[in-house]
């Protein structure tokens, strides 16, 4: 199978590259940049390819339409848009880790991305892969956002099972820094960063969106909820705590048998028998872990979710959507185990 | 002055002895260890008086009575309890660093701390020095636990004046490493914080109870709360984000006016008139940096606070009390601006 | 196969299974605690085994014997001197992460080591495994120390080729703090590591005579070398910069060349055309990055040499040794690109 | 007394603007910018003065001149050459971070500094402030490069009493992050250096020629040194390891010697009885701490040293120097101990 892929020179992009490259059903995996203009050489961005020639080639649609399988574009959101639209009008495969196609409508899209959207034609045929609710049923899949997997996995047995208050959901979000992506500025300083902590983009987070968009799915009474993100003096994972109010009496048994029935076949979902999990669990991995609290004296609910951004919360679910769309093994090419301590 | 320091040796006794060396009123410090047996060199412990030959003497109340005007206690929680009843009795000036005589009866120390509580007499002659809203009426000054002086700091214009429904608070509170002491553990171990983060002592942190003792003074319809506390890769700081709903329709600017009256005469409370504090921002400072943010989407206020917790969370705020308690200037000896970025 | 893991609770034990579960001719690991006595899951060590029962069982010599067809030895130096006894005599395959085995005799084992020595006899059945200089000849393999490794990639071209005065050669080495083990200490905390830098063990490290010991067998003309160590504040990594004088006139260029040569077979050392690794080159790899300079002004050579400690200066090249053994690919089951960035 | 400081947004000009503050001496801090055009207030550079109104006023050496006793520049190199021009003809007290006049020649300097250099008669009036070896002679002090200081301290002993064979010298030296500026780039974005070591400008720091010109007074035998430069994944800290092969036969008690005599009354200057400093033992003062040792085995020399690079590295060196230009007990608003652990 011959695979395209688009922006390699990202953290995403670098990290699909190399599950690709050990993916069993893939044989060749074409390059391309954003520009229509140069070819250039891997090891141009990529000491590990130093000594290897991989060319990164000029976007180029007839030429990937006529000999790849899929097309991924590990591309910025508002690159994506208007370069993957002639992929959307032959109903070509894409797998597209950008935020571009994740929402219902171009006001939408333009009110949290403020850059333009693609059409609202385009935007209808897409399918949000949050990979263990979603079947693939169209050929063009708009993979989640990093925190909205964190925070969806997390939700989902509260909300699709009606547990909670809805408008007591509050999430308090953290992520390292590959998070913020390459780009240098003086938010993504390593003094600025390293031995600090702080919000960022309070209450306008372009994932939140997509989150709401998901709930609503499963719950058509939710309306918004509140979601926080902390920037973490690490390089990647999010660790996201969440705090909602039961609407009936529960125990923290019962919601670890709601959490543990939800997730019983799903492979990278684990939920924790006891205590909650710790970021570096996942770091690695394709897994997003869970812990399941109770607090009878204040009478909260707190759930823990981590996850690897770059894999669960990027390449790795892009790949699992991938293996879902062509009936491999979802777990093909997939670590769930760790060499991190 | 004379001033007696026991318990040298921590995070929080090297820090307080560091700031009343630089304290004008300060003649001299007299160390003193737990112990009663050994004498021993303070530059064992500390590389940086590597050529000084300060003693760290047995613990001795009679010298101490005789010749010191105050003691702090820097010591471990279940230790102070113990070390401290004869300045009790003899109603000498106590800074009591540890959370030995914060609670109200010992059944709840107890319940917390599982160790040996003071017995009721002597707690019932201890102030809580939450600096800000506390002027010294007894010679006993129990300094507040680090979380609980960044909790409270954020929380008390919000429970004070009764902005909110009070069962809705939830504290998401963040610590660097120094918050765990001193102590080699597998939980302090630098491969096992680093890169990582994690919850601990899920809703049984000691901090609890006095946090909540405090807000019912300031407000007896408060019950408990959600307070949960998040292990930083770090050295040193807190960050608590603070959640709440409002009782009555606001808007962030007059939530902002809330806190910045109720602030505007306390040198240390830094009130941010846009956006909210980074944890960087008060590291090295005895300040209380707090952003207030509200969501109308949500209807949530969102209070973010950050504290250095070996100064304000600590030695800092001893020292504050210390000059409150002689009537210094309050900033005396202690850093209000920072060298680190 | 079946293969037996003595000590998979360390770093290196961890790292070591994990590599052996995704080699294609390993069927079935059997772990052995250093105890005889219990039998213990391994999730009660590891939270990413959590939800499986895997036992780790009391050593017994006799069933290993019986039933694996190697054992690894990932227990800690003192430990596996006794240990592997039995398997010495009985010349049963062994590959040993431990330095117990890498000296010549029990007198300089005991001299750096501290402890208590495996007889002459034993240590002169066993082979040091470095593995891109060594085909193994016997059935024990003394698999070479982090340092050890990084060291001599670097030093092999200089002084097999008698490029150097051999008294001029400085290494400056710097470990991450998995080098130093999961053992709690004041020198592990957090606190002491991180935004700190410190050497250690000062012209004392046990690597130096094995260190030495190869560099002898390469050019008797060696005596001893000066290196030392520095602990730096991450989780895993060794960069070591070693310097010489060269003993005849060079170039950088020619120097390239030599190093270019050596390594030309070697598929997991890369020798830079320009400029020197960074660490983060090779992290989660069990790749050697080397680049090479040569001083004009200064007449002095510096070497840069890169690895993963824990993968090429421990489990990795245990596996890559293994895979020598047994004539599969030396490249099998080790990762040769990183998910690093 | 009023001062004049210009660039006071860097990470240096920051640190020097907070040491100002505290300076009994000094009673007016006048800010400039580099430019000639607009005001602005402090606070849009520094969370810290939120609340104060401070401006930074265009650049107007007739304003200074007039009004200020001495003008620090804490400017980029290539900046200060030009804009102390008008100062060096007035015979204006100047102290100047940069690097612009640490040379002896403009060849020199456009050559390590790719950059214009200040003419021959300027730099020619400028004193190499290194302050434990220098007493004022001029109006205009070329304050050390944060590398130089900690190597020439180290050195000075060995250099100075012609203890070592000099072209054995190797300084392997290792910098925090806020060494490289607070300009954002690739190389200094958090995922770049965090977890990561690497070497950079090798054999080009353009600290070396000042270090090469300061070891020639001291010792006319001097021609070049091997200085190497590493990248630390901390904030701040240098830490250099220097070898160097004896002269004639020496032990560490009387190479100890030599440095306590060397630096016995410089009250910033710690000199270690055993072992050798940690870089935390440093942060936050002005003190250089030194280690010394000598290796039988090898016959090589290892000085330690350790400084804050901001500090006695940059700001703190300034304001030494003031002290000692003005006539100021030398330890005026410098820190000698540290609130770091």
């Amino acid at each position: 199978m011959n695979i395209a892929l688009v922006g390699v020179t990202g953290y995403s992009g670098q990290c699909l590259y190399q599950l690709l490259q050990q993916h069993p059903h893939v044989d060749q995996i074409d390059l391309y940049g954003h520009g229509t203009d140069n070819t250039y050489d891997l090891k141009e961005n990529w000491p590990l390819y130093m000594n290897i020639n991989t060319k990164i080639k000029p976007f180029d649609v007839a030429e990937i339409l006529a000999q790849d399988q899929l097309i991924f574009f590990a591309t910025p959101s508002g690159v994506t848009a208007k370069l993957a639209l002639p992929f959307v009008e032959a109903d070509f495969p894409v797998i597209d880790l950008s935020g571009d196609y994740r929402l219902a409508t171009p006001t939408q899209y333009e009110a949290w991305y403020h850059k333009d959207s693609a059409p609202q034609w385009a935007l209808a045929k897409a399918d949000y892969g949050l990979a263990e609710f979603n079947d693939p049923t169209t050929a063009y899949i708009a993979n989640p956002g990093c925190y909205a997997t964190a925070t969806l996995l997390g939700l989902a047995p509260l909300v699709q099972q009606n547990l909670i208050d809805l408008d007591t959901i509050i999430v308090d979000a953290k992520s390292g820094a590959t998070g913020s992506g390459k780009q240098a500025s003086a938010g993504t300083h390593f003094v600025h960063v390293n031995e600090n902590l702080q919000l960022y983009k309070i209450n306008q987070h372009q994932h939140i969106p997509e989150i709401v968009r998901t709930l609503k799915k499963w719950n058509s009474a939710v309306t918004t909820i509140q979601f926080n993100t902390t920037l973490l003096p690490i390089d990647r994972g999010i660790l996201t705590t969440i705090y909602a109010t039961p609407k009936q009496s529960i125990t923290t048994q019962t919601l670890l048998q709601d959490y543990q029935q939800t997730y019983q076949d799903r492979p990278f979902v684990n939920v924790y028998p006891n205590g909650v999990p710790a970021l570096k669990d996942v770091i690695g991995t394709n897994n997003c872990n869970i812990g399941v609290t109770y607090n009878e004296a204040t009478n909260k609910i707190m759930i823990v979710t981590v996850i690897d951004n770059l894999l669960k919360g990027a390449a790795g679910q892009a790949i699992q959507n991938f293996n879902k769309y062509f009936d491999f093994p979802e777990t093909t090419a997939l670590p769930q185990t760790t060499l991190t301590f």
